[in-house]
């Protein structure tokens, strides 16, 4: 059997996580069961929700238990297998664990992905993984952009937001972009079509609600929020009448106790609402956000970037880009 | 001319409103041009969002100038007319002021009102007016309850949050209210039909949170938040999947910088939602409110109370009791 290096979770973090909160071990792989598949993973996925996880109450799902490795969604080939419809060779995609090797199961949640399909197969975890599919839904479902509306994106140079962007001016909108730095800035109006982009850094809400007013004179219809805190908060204050506000993410929160939304009472004063959306909700309907983000991609209206990092060895280091904000696209981890 | 006290805004509150903050003047009444009459008030309504009009930024209405009487709905009698279709002794209903005597203009914000059709006039600022127009509107349109959901309420012993309550049962769901104190907790359960009350005085965010948990056993499915803080985030940490969370206000952050809501987290977790609402946009169907309200009304399925302080000498003290939570009811101000 082959060494896997598996990166555990050794203790709960307590806000920001630290590197001795998790280990990196190395044991054999376990025999496989009849109905259980071995894969080699290549990729993995490095998500802000992991983060979430990571803490005793957990979030939609539950606590990854402590001394186990943490879950993540990977890609990989199938090296053995004793599964109907799982044979050695096989790529496939399931939510697994940072490891060099995961045990799948038939029936499970692992699922044969093509290659052949897609430019990379790693495209798997973005385009048309999870950050795809909640910019897609996520936006057009739970945001409802109108043509001649303005969206305001925040963690608009992220995988999510800067597809969310993209759709935007598809749907014929005004994109306002929420970034930190000048050269995110420049990425979201140069490579993703945004009409404006804001830098956050050295703002306050005062400052951000100006800029937000400065770069959306006609005001916010829709917001599609991945940070919160200051960052919702100004754009609360931007709010139309009978606004949408889709709440993906609230990464300035998840290792720190929150400061709290203070402007609610905008929502009443505008009619406006703001609207929980987790990817979850839409599997039934991947394959049409698929078709319909790779005919778009494949007309060159939209473009995603990855940002891999290489080595299992590495995992803390890339997972913490997240919220040092150090990554320039989707944050995966090559693992092989 | 008789004479007209007039209970002015002279300075903005800072916070929490002060009697310095106002003045009652006394001025004779002006001469009415074509086109005008005069309104002897009777009764003024009371209401939270008057704190908001107080302030230099406003809300859904614009600021009340400095030096002007402070903005108020009232009720009263033509005096005198030179209007058409407004006749000396017709009750008139509209957005007034604080004072003995308006001045309204045909075509304006103030329509007759017939004292016969209801069991007292005053029921017209409160069951026919914003008040049960809110409660009718926003639980039932934007709330959506279905039968067998479970319904919380804060400021449920309020003139909107009893009402509420009342719906909630009357569509079949299980009421839990949160009130300030043993006799308005008594009164949910006793009067207004609430399954179980909860008295928020002496509970922090975790204490309320598991009084929740224990009122509403299967879950919340609908809240109609009246206070926000910590009651809307205990609120908040016991949805249930979908849950929709109608925001009519946050009393509790009036008078003070917003502790904001921490809970935001839980929407994305349970893929719920905030919606913000004011009754002015069910204007046009206020009938069809009227009607229904005052049909459950005669067959006994609903009941509201009024509490009707007297005197226009004491508008503060009224005022400030909505504040306090001192009132049992609609608040109204009796001036003659």
């Amino acid at each position: 059997m082959p060494d896997n290096r598996r990166f555990l979770l050794q203790r709960r973090p307590a806000g920001t996580p630290v590197e001795a909160d998790f280990d990196l071990i190395t044991e054999p792989t376990p025999e496989l069961k009849p109905g259980e598949f071995l894969i080699r993973n290549h990729y993995a996925s490095l998500d802000p929700a992991m983060r979430g996880w990571m803490d005793a109450e957990g979030n939609y799902m539950p606590p990854i238990p402590l001394g186990d490795p943490v879950r993540a969604t990977t890609i990989g080939v199938v090296e053995d297998s004793q599964a109907e419809g799982f044979e050695a060779g096989q790529w496939v995609m399931g939510l697994n664990a940072l490891e060099d090797y995961s045990v799948g199961v038939a029936g499970g949640f692992t699922q044969p992905i093509d290659p052949s399909m897609v430019p990379s197969v790693t495209n798997y975890l973005s385009l048309f993984g999870a950050v795809g599919m909640t910019a897609y839904f996520g936006f057009l479902e739970v945001c409802e952009p109108n043509e001649g509306e303005t969206v305001l994106v925040s963690g608009a140079a992220g995988a999510v937001g800067s597809l969310v962007g993209q759709l935007a001016k598809i749907k014929g909108c005004r994109a306002v972009g929420i970034a930190g730095g000048p050269e995110k800035c420049a990425r979201l109006t140069e490579k993703y079509g945004f009409d404006a982009a804001i830098d956050y850094k050295g703002k306050d809400e005062e400052a951000l609600t100006a800029a937000i007013a400065d770069a959306a004179p006609n005001g916010v219809d829709v917001i599609f929020e991945n940070v919160g805190g200051a960052i919702l908060d100004a754009g609360l204050m931007n709010l139309n009448l009978y606004a949408r506000v889709g709440l993906c993410g609230l990464i300035s929160e998840y290792n720190t106790d929150p400061r709290g939304a203070r402007n609610l009472w905008q929502l009443i004063v505008k009619r406006a609402q703001i609207r929980g959306l987790l990817v979850a909700d839409y599997v039934e309907r991947f394959a049409e956000g698929g078709a319909q983000l790779g005919q778009w991609a494949a007309e060159g209206k939209i473009t995603i970037d990855e940002h891999i990092d290489e080595g299992l060895e590495n995992a803390f280091d890339s997972f913490m880009r997240l919220f040092a904000g150090t990554n320039d696209g989707k944050m995966i981890l090559k693992i092989a």
